[in-house]
């Protein structure tokens, strides 16, 4: 069975050779981040992704995580993996130092991180979600929370959950109905049902950290009534041991497509008299700071795509290179070949190989934009920044995880008969991806925060510098002697139009015809993603055609030429079509009545 | 949980309104075929459907197929409904009548056929290698093979299975390694392993007769050397009672994606000393008797990605008309509203929903050129609807099952986190339509079938007509007075355009660049999916605008209108993209040494 293996070539290429590491070495506290020492850390983390996580991801999947009476157990191997996890520091990676963090920049754990989810996507989302809990709590906790709970959070020796969902809340947070009811000790008392609660009971620490929104008493309707709480498994005493267990229940776990061995839990909190919780930050702004962590969550379920979609690729590839079948098209011979020489093999390989490589590195120009908006020394920067961060989570997300579902399965294709069965671990990709454009708000959620939020707010104006940026590598490829660059500069240039085009509708006629233009925010996300993951190629290409001139003899820098060249001409051509949809495609869908469908 | 419902208003619409039965009825021996009588078998169909297959479609899923020692057991329900299906003579719908078949014409079981998909595919697929074998022997089966076989496989007292697939020859059955030694008295020894075997052994029936590729000794080597056998499950007496069990074993059965009830064999042939076979036709034509066999099995296939894509689309506009999240978008009110009333969950079923009735109409006006192919008095016309037929199976099992895929998908997301969950529904469509890209040959196989043998080999004539027919549309829509007819004439005049130029591609450049033009196999027989589709719904948009002109208020029109316009305005756009990727994505696939990848 073969395992994943980090791919630490691109990596090095997209870190050291589009520049981001060169940047972001250059802000405060990130002075260290050499190469040398970023490969370092690259290389054992990848290490632990092929030898501890992998070899558990489809005995994971096949074991599943285990409900019995209120207790949840993890597959086989699962508790000595997280151990070794948390010894090896993995889990403090990239949490702050004053509680035990190693304080490392996002453009590095993002590359860690994706390898984690390359590697075993349901073991991933445990350290995922403990972050989310951490940053909470660093953010808005009191300084007795963030005592009792981060160095331990941190550290890795208790899990972290997000308790948001309801059976009638889902994308609809406003319609959250837990409530908290203060009791005039500083605590509060928790009542009501969470859903889909990832990782929110298991057997991997001793404690569990929940984070909980919930209602106050006489607290306004809607998402401005509601507040954050911390939830605890097990009250903590004051000398840092564990006290009572709290009065959270884990009714039952979800039997879920995919992700099998990460349990989703069923909490009840409150159904013997009030779960003990403590209030994050003040009332009624528990969605404001929720919608911050989202942020960083939406951005690593995109990475959870990109490392779904290499790991699926990895697969196909083993089995397109071992596979015999078939002889040689236009040959004539009587010789079997494997069918990684099958003109069609090689189109579904490369569709996945090269949206693998426009993701990781349009991950990374916005993991850097992060750690730009955290750490630079000019607020103007910092801004600027976080504006490209804002406007482009949405699109990692979404385009990432939509493209994650169409990679792995194209990775069972490749397989074609085998691919169906389930040894044969393909499937499992497909059915672990499919819950990455659900959850941390669907692809619809995303696209709508990208129109709304991101760009008809602000009347267009983060992505104008994105075009810009665009158009200026269309125009060195342009220039270029060589001719793929220049085909490769044309369709982008085609594709870049088209996104301007859709821009420039949904700016001028979103406030006046918001649902017309909403049926179009899907398309629109695809149309961004598409020409942005092109323009993060045509960068590469033109880095790769450099080396190539300056002599390298690196096949590496080939392949990224070819990869570029075959994504301009299968992916960005889809350009046109979206930008046509965006503009034309809102009125029959509004048309039609409820009864019509 | 909700059943399906067979679409019998629309599939009226295609029968009686886009003109197909009344071409049929027509026909030799199709006569009584009138609008009511097929009324009547369809409303029939779609009792058994909705009463019987439907309810056990998922607790077949839950229960599976189980081996023990050999034999099989279908899921509980399965064999009562199996015996009412067969006492209902749905079985031999379109079987000759020699042979105790009803003798129905082709539009009209394909019709019938995506009903059983659409409740139970897991359930349809046992009919369908039925159908598969009978014809086999119907076709080229010797008088006592037709008298000892036929009238119980027609019936459904026994079913059929077809053995093609070993462990080193999926797609390339020149690899088929099976042998069969003549015995001198007629039979066969046959020997060799088998896999993949869809319903190779279960418990529905008495006997299974088992059609089998293999080699006699002495054969040529690769297709030139394969025979086709009939090998059952039990020797059959002279009295036509059943006799010893023959040499063939069912030594395990595959764990799947999906499909879980229909049992997947692995068959082990002569074990013993040998299963006694009989010869079909000739000695080493066994492959081309199976390529007739297989043409028919495709179509079916793609009828399954129909079924599937309309049971999906029913489940998840169920759902979002149920489910309640959010407020509507654009408008002040704190009431919380349907899904569907969403812009982008409209996007989504109308995505589902516009496809499933482009591939309806598309198959059957496939399914009436079968029916003229085989019945109609004129050689001539035989011969040119044969073409017709040859040319676009290939684009309704391709085509038909790759939308599957991503109408299942849509249909997954459209349930947000409930659609990940197993006892939804949702996600097992998911799981059963990945299945319908692989078997019967990979869409990488149709795709080389339609530009290879169905275009390049004759200069791209038949499909010049399909384009004829195409262009003759669009000038009735865009002579029309109406905008949106006028509209949708534009678009399909794109489409068709792009079409037109990626055929002249293929004509021009296959017989020198056959491997450049293969990498656009695949985006080719989805460019003239796409296109193919929008001809049908423009046909069906002009004959609903008729019948709303002369007056109707059957608001099926002004939805069938609808459908087409947003079919126009989001999914023919890609027609151009795809044609760029045609003619120019050749180059970079095939430039990648295999180290590069």
């Amino acid at each position: 069975m073969s395992e994943y293996t980090a791919p630490l070539r691109d990596m090095q290429f997209v870190l050291n050779e589009l520049g981001h590491l060169d940047q972001v070495s250059g802000l405060p506290d990130c002075e260290e981040m050499s190469p040398e020492l970023v490969e370092a850390i690259l290389g054992e983390a990848g290490k632990f992704a092929s030898g501890v996580l992998s070899p558990l991801n489809i005995s994971g999947d096949h074991e599943g995580a285990r409900w019995n009476d209120g207790e949840v157990s993890t597959p086989t191997g699962w508790k000595k993996a997280y151990e070794q996890f948390v010894e090896g520091g993995w889990n403090a990676l990239s949490c702050e130092p004053e509680f035990g963090g190693q304080g490392l920049p996002r453009l590095v754990s993002a590359l860690v991180e994706e390898m984690w989810n390359g590697a075993n996507v349901s073991f991933g989302l445990c350290p995922m979600l403990t972050r989310g809990a951490i940053e909470a709590i660093e953010l808005r906790g009191s300084a007795h929370l963030k005592e009792t709970y981060l160095p331990k959070m941190v550290s890795g020796e208790w899990t972290g959950s997000m308790n948001l969902t309801e059976p009638q809340a889902g994308s609809d947070l406003a319609a959250v109905r837990s409530r908290a009811e203060p009791q005039g000790d500083g605590t509060y008392r928790v009542f009501g049902q969470k859903i889909f609660i990832t990782y929110g009971e298991h057997d991997l620490t001793d404690n569990i950290v929940h984070l909980v929104l919930a209602r106050v008493p006489g607290a306004p309707d809607g998402v401005k009534g509601i507040s954050l709480f911390v939830v605890p498994k097990f009250l903590v005493n004051a000398d840092g041991s564990l006290g009572a267990r709290n009065d959270v229940r884990c009714v039952s776990i979800e039997h879920k497509l995919g992700i099998h061995a990460s349990p989703t839990a069923v909490l009840a909190f409150g159904d013997q008299g009030g779960a003990t919780g403590w209030l994050v930050g003040e009332e009624n702004r528990g969605l404001e700071y929720m919608f911050i962590m989202m942020n960083a969550a939406r951005f690593s379920v995109g990475i959870e795509g990109i490392g779904l979609s290499e790991r699926a690729y990895q697969r196909a590839l083993a089995y397109a290179r071992d596979r015999v079948q078939g002889g040689e098209l236009g040959v004539k011979s009587r010789d079997k070949v494997a069918i990684i020489r099958h003109p069609d093999v090689r189109r579904m390989l490369l569709s996945m190989k090269s949206r693998t490589e426009a993701m990781r590195a349009l991950a990374c120009e916005v993991a850097t934009a992060m750690d730009f908006a955290q750490r630079h020394a000019d607020a103007e920067q910092r801004q600027r920044s976080q504006a490209f961060v804002d406007l482009m989570i949405p699109v990692v997300k979404g385009w990432s995880t939509e493209n994650a579902i169409d990679i792995a399965s194209l990775g069972v294709q490749i397989h074609g008969g085998m691919g169906f069965i389930e040894e044969t671990g393909a499937a499992q990709h497909l059915r672990d991806a499919r819950i990455t454009t659900i959850y941390e708000g669907t692809t619809g959620i995303q696209a709508a925060d990208l129109i709304g939020r991101k760009i008809a707010r602000e009347d267009g104006r983060t992505i104008a510098l994105v075009i810009e940026r665009m158009h200026a590598v269309e125009q060195q490829l342009l220039n270029d002697g060589d001719a793929n660059l220049q085909a490769i500069g044309r369709v982008l240039g085609q594709g870049v139009a088209a996104l301007e085009q859709a821009v420039a509708f949904i700016v001028r006629e979103y406030a006046t015809q918001v649902r017309q233009v909403s049926v179009g925010a899907v398309p629109f996300l695809e149309l961004f993603g598409i020409v942005a993951g092109g323009w993060q190629l045509a960068r590469s290409a033109l880095v790769a055609q450099q080396r190539l001139r300056a002599g390298s003899d690196d096949p590496f820098y080939r392949a990224k030429l070819l990869t570029a060249q075959f994504y301009a001409e299968h992916l960005l051509p889809r350009a046109g079509g979206l930008a046509h949809t965006v503009l034309n495609g809102g009125d029959a869908a509004l048309a039609f009545d409820e009864e019509q469908f």
